[in-house]
């Protein structure tokens, strides 16, 4: 099983050139790590199993994150989620502890594990200083998973702290992303960057996205959820009918699948961004707010029950615990932050998609199903669009530079 | 010349059923006026000419609005802009006079006016009871027009007034959309419109934009900017040159745009929002954070210099100015907000497009011009991209019903 | 030893009435519980003690909360703080858990009990609907307790739930108050309410505050902390020189308030509000930027290092987790709240000094020592500034109804 | 009539020292200009008078605002009010005009004379670069003005402008100022600042207030509105009965008045503070949730009519319009903030009770009155309650650097 990813069908989405691996892990320094849990099958036992979650570690730098922060901000495009850590970041503009994304239940004992490794690394916590300031994601990944069980225990942390790493990023069925349903497919975690021009600043933007949310599906503008009759409005109810009905090759089901508004469990999408651009935390709230934007372009709509929560961080500089009263940071200007948006609407869009093409079919709890896209189904349908092999027909963007 | 909106041409967005007009006027009772002027030509003399704004009011209703309040909120996607009345309308959750959008530098005498009016219906305003928030809107328009010149004055603020109906709502070049461009091609006035299947609640959602955003054109998925070659990456500049390249009947221009990040004159997009569904002021910002999501599967990013501005207002009740201490109105349960957000941003992407498939060429201050779409190039390029009617294909989600 | 209470001296803050009990279970409905934890003594032992904690939980009703929610809303005044939970209140409009007021870090532990009470109440989450969202507040007591250990358990949140009650609560050094410090005094939990002239609605508001701030006490505008020279203004040296002052002979402390660490490490107050007025999220919200207000009265500043979050839920009605599309509540109009407003500010200033007045010196970690107001020192200082029984020099405001 | 600062009658307020003038123009470079409206008495005749009214103007520098603009932030504590252009300085963290203060039904044509006064300056606007965001805050003036008339026209905005200065600040009934009640007394505009000690920076802050707002005044902890029998809880009929009482010298009224929650027409307060302190927009954004902290210790209480709206902005270093794509900046830390939130908020109390000292009775539209207060029955009160004189009994704070 050796899914691809996007660029490897030939599908070029946006206008700038990516990062060498094409990863938020291309942004110097940032590291990220996954522990996945997948066991059992069969029927429901609360508590028991069947498991099908983990945990993803975002680290953004090697160093002593509580001593050395990075700079960050968030923003909540719907707070219909249990993130934590979220208020800090806004009001001092730092974060102090790795960012880590897992099922919304198991938020506070994954919160808890960043503090006591965070109390390891520096042990002055709440003793010689204040408390520290444990920032978590989460998606509901209950119709997989048992997710009463709240399977994420502290060694699953310290065992995404320990695969970390700033190389190739694992995605689909990885960490935080096992149990997730995206747009009526199973979705999981999925990562792109973007390298800007040197005209343009020339800085690095990643993103990483536990894509769980609900909407039909959209790739490069060719509209595969409705081709293929595979959408998720409003719960895992008409995910569920989705997924029974029989998808043809060619993309064509024989009936829709039917929407319910009833449940609103159809939800959650967490964004982590990294740029290496020297950006405060109002820039950086500026850059949350454009994720949403790039979610939208692959047929995201923030439903009811999406807890939409994005967080950004820069890798420019480091903002010690224990400063000077005054520092002097660069800081890019409001008019020069354009592109960035820009860059960072199309890593999310790929991320996205990343996460869609990356991710197997999972089968989880009493039997529940959610089938990984087709990629022949994919390739099919961006055919018919005329959506693939863009980057061939017209200069990138980022040649201009 | 009559040029089309998206729907005659068979471009079929998302999958809720449209209103009977398409527009926002749809929602029962909502009125819509333009006050359009469009005066002289050749250089720029600021404060006498050209002249190519306006002014465009939308009602809630046809009683007093002062004293029938309809409850309304509002969301800033990016706040380089100038509309004023907004933080009135969250903190109380209503709107008391119509909204007006103009140019951003008329923003106050279209408030001044706005006022007038307000006055002259209820003349006890600031003498037995406190005073009245004026709500505008507003658009950079200085690429065509001599914005300095602040040509909307009150005598045109009362004609969208008189103009002001229930029926078909003017596109394109009228009213505030005199002087838009879009993501490189010629903006304005757009609007669109659904109804919710009974089981979904039935409810009527209109959306109407006032569109003079950067970004790069796509419609229903067709990448028609980068067909076309025809973008706006940050600021006239680079659209300015978009303006002269060759574009053939096909869709490939010999070299794309260059795009420019030095100057963040590329802004702003106000969208209102309309519904007959019984929601208060959290559930309308709830809405009115979807529009942006909408406008992003057209093309958008935000851009710096893009005053994003969106307001939603419901005409299920009205608030009285002087009420009883305590009141029961109805209100939409969380849970049923799904299909209203779906609603929302097909209806705001159509309101989008339609605005550009409207609105013609305009010729404005120093020559300045800013092309039309050209229908056949983008029929041309649908095709090419299978995106024209999806309606035939799939049996529309409103068909559930 | 029998502390008391500010109206047990004569102390008349504001000009509403109190409720019976002057607690915010005056709410009906309304119960609160402690669990206090107060072990060991001597040097620190990171992880094992001394302890000197606990947890505090506040329950809007008696029935099951996860299925019928309270509405509510929250307010971040300085978000240097790890409240869990918040994000969904504001974008829902309702409370699902009780809230529970614990340590910093110790909020995840508390967070994930909240979550094992609900399941048993409620099974059916995370299986056949979504999850839930924990509310959780917290203070720094890191001062006096071994943070480090967060020795707050599931079982003592388990205990808080057997041992709440709609009676009289504990204040002072009780549940999440053990180990506060509020402006160089012995903080804790306080408690007031106000009970609304019939013409101005009739309404009841209780106040809940846990104290942990600095600033320089002021108790119904008497300046006690200047007094006697007891202070925190966020920082050793301020707090060290406060000791070699000559304090004034109406205030002579036995011992000097003891210099905190180097750091801002002032900080923190959470303020919980119920009300049986029915407000909705919009008007809740409101409510909670009044809090600040009365803890200004009170001597608070916001310190840099003071997290500083309010929350306020409604008792008038519940909304269902699985409701009808539509409903009908009553909502009180924004003229009416004037006088809620005032109320809350008020109770929030009493709620302040009531836990002051009731909190007995405690003795910490490393001998670390807060000290309980002297209540005769206190006395003497408001005699001297005619602070004392106002309520017998003017007719109380309620009296006017 | 020669009316007492607070300062000149013995009144100390908090523990900083003030800046040379104890106003706004401490902070070096700021200016502050007033243009003062009182004509005609008697009846009211609406778009005639009698005016009471006029409009202040505060300038962060003597440069050119638009071309090199001012770090600021702002914060909306309730958005009962009109102000203009908050929404960009939030976004982009500055300021490019300076700010007016005016009465609400003026706001727009004040704002338009600030875009007159900008493209004056500034030729550029709208032609070459993009538009310019005027600033203007309001009160509600009604109740004894002609608010009606909108009698601030350009001239006077420009005659401010020409008024400005760097000295004295004129306070009470000047400029904006001149049509404010507060908490049933005579209010306008008062200012007031603090500096620093060296070793917490040595930074100068200035506030100036505009005070139109509902409440029972304190001043320096003194219950002045009990002892006196005046106050304004929710509108002007109460504040009206309120100046029909007798006020003996000795500040007993027979009867308090009566309280009237019917009518909203209380409010609003604009609060404008400046710093040479490095502070970016977050923490300028910090600044200015701490004003209403300062007006609540003076009797605030944010009442539902009352428009509070706050602005800081910084005189340390300028942002050029079209700067370099990257700049740096100096900033302070967060833990230096304590300091600089402290002197916000007792420069904030101080800046409330100088207007109302040097505020004069006034004789408004239809008769109506409010009475400045007392100046005796005001020492009276203060020497009652031991409330003056306090800076010689303690070494203040300031001295400890």
């Amino acid at each position: 099983m050796n899914r691809p990813r996007v660029r490897d069908i030939g599908i070029d989405i946006g206008i700038f050139k990516t990062g060498s691996r094409n990863a938020i892990t291309d942004v110097g320094g940032v590291k990220v790590g996954h522990c996945t849990l997948i066991e059992g099958s069969g029927p429901l036992v609360p508590g028991v199993g069947p498991i099908r979650t983990g945990v993803t570690v975002i680290l953004p730098h090697d160093g002593n994150i509580f001593r050395e922060k990075a700079p960050a901000a968030s923003f909540v495009l719907n707070g219909f989620g249990k993130s934590a850590g979220l208020h800090q970041i806004n009001e001092l503009g730092t974060l102090e502890t790795p960012i880590a994304l897992t099922n919304t239940l198991n938020v506070p004992l994954v919160a808890d594990a960043l503090i006591e490794w965070s109390l390891a690394q520096s042990p002055e916590i709440g003793i010689s200083t204040g408390t520290v300031n444990p920032v978590v994601g989460d998606i509901d990944d209950g119709f997989l998973n048992d997710i009463q069980g709240r399977h994420v225990k502290k060694e699953h942390v310290f065992a995404a702290f320990g695969a970390a790493g700033g190389g190739p990023v694992g995605e689909g069925n990885v960490g935080g992303g096992v149990g997730c349903s995206c747009m009526g497919f199973k979705g999981g975690i999925g990562t792109s960057s973007r390298v800007l021009p040197a005209r343009l600043g020339g800085y690095t933007v990643g993103v990483l996205a536990q894509t769980n949310f609900g909407g039909m599906l959209t790739v490069n503008g060719a509209p595969v959820g409705r081709e293929l009759g595979v959408f998720d409005f409003g719960g895992a109810a008409a995910a569920e009918r989705s997924q029974t009905q029989e998808v043809s090759p060619a993309g064509v089901s024989a009936a829709p699948s039917q929407p319910d508004a009833a449940s609103a469990r159809d939800g959650s999408c967490m964004v982590v961004i990294a740029t290496d651009a020297p950006l405060d935390q109002r820039l950086l709230a500026r850059v949350t707010k454009r994720a949403g934007l790039g979610m939208a372009r692959s047929g995201f709509y923030s439903s009811n029950g999406s807890g939409d929560f994005f967080i950004a961080f820069s890798t420019a500089y480091r903002v010690p615990h224990s400063g000077a009263p005054i520092a002097t940071y660069p800081t890019v200007s409001n008019d020069a932050m354009s592109a960035i948006f820009a860059a960072i609407v199309e890593a999310t869009e790929e991320a996205v998609i990343n996460s869609l093409t990356t991710a197997e079919t999972m089968v989880g709890r009493d039997g529940n199903t959610r089938l990984g896209i087709d990629i022949d189904d994919l390739i099919h349908i961006l055919k018919k669009h005329d959506s693939l092999g863009w980057a061939q027909k017209l200069p990138p963007f980022g040649g201009l530079s």
